[in-house]
């Protein structure tokens, strides 16, 4: 186990087997030194969705906090099958968040911040991103938030 | 004609004429080895919408993967006027797909297929990318679909 | 003040301070020869945004190209806090457009235009970018707009 992998695990989080997809795209894609991974929703290493539905509209912001934790969990999961550790991050470039939201919901940052609190938590400075977060209005399966990553590697 | 572009003809498409923005913005951007192609919406060869409308709300999952399809065929008409020939991609690295969705629809992402399973079509191993499929409020002329893409290029 | 800067200057703007993320992600992150911006809302020099609510629900087109303008200068001090100058751009590799919009509101890239036209013109002909606009559902405290930014820096 790697050293970044020993910190999620300080956390009490395992990296669940990547989300295969069912379709005709991959979990990540590397060029040069970035590592391009595709969104992930927020499932729990059980399968089952961490909370579904809108921030606003029945998802609470705790829940959508867990929810965005998950997801980053879930880019872990897709590093690890792409380059064998976590080790091999150089630094989280950028995460793009989007959080299944009811319109006059307003505080989408907060949960956002579920997923990128885990990330300093694991790479620490390296850790640190740039970021974009929005409201939308559907996610796949109705997941309350989704996250992306770019990621320079070794 | 190029042996992706044949690829094309052999599903019986063409690559139409790169839709010319209309601003201060350009179709394709290239950066060392990456291209950065514009969102495009679903316009067919003849300037009209494939689909306009909402998933869910008067356009089926069929009409939605149609014009996802489209997207992607006009993604290709960027690389082809920013390159000169589609075979001079390496890799698809990345789509992002935005479906014009009611928020009670929750397949957006077998619409995004429509796009997905293009580009393998015509790049092979070589077109299975990263993804992000998100449901969106609106999108330009209330078009169906929008496809962004990354391409690593020679 | 470099060249850019004072092109700035010469549209009566300056480059405000750059807004302070307020958790564990930062404005910018450099990987290579590129700077991935966080997204930016539209706030002004003093703090309150240039436009609240939702274009084609209270925002008019003149509002939000306004806000997309002031998100473009919001891109700006980025890369001068990141960078010590604009002039290190190289070029405007690509926006993405954010659009707090009515799902009846068709012009999101009109809107959007208030940030594309600014890079034109402190970059000129590097300042031409490409470009994804979408409609979100909402976004951050509100805002009507908001804007990310990729860039080729030296």
């Amino acid at each position: 186990m790697g050293a970044h992998e020993q910190r999620l695990a300080d956390l009490g989080l395992v990296i669940p087997p990547a989300a295969a997809p069912v379709a005709n795209y991959v979990g990540a894609v590397r060029t040069g030194n970035l590592l391009v991974v595709s969104g992930q929703v927020c499932f729990a290493p059980d399968g089952t969705l961490v909370a579904r539905g809108k921030l606003g509209a029945g998802v609470s912001l705790e829940q959508g906090q867990a929810a965005a934790r998950a997801c980053a969990v879930n880019l872990l999961a897709q590093i690890k099958t792409a380059l064998g550790s976590l080790d091999r991050v150089r630094h989280v470039v950028r995460l793009g968040g989007f959080i299944n939201a009811d319109p006059a919901f307003l505080d989408t940052p907060k949960v956002m911040n579920g997923a990128s609190d885990l990330m300093v938590a694991v790479f620490g400075e390296h850790g640190r991103h740039a970021r974009t977060t929005i409201g939308v209005a559907v996610l796949p399966m109705d997941a309350a938030v989704e996250v992306e990553g770019l990621f320079e590697v070794a």
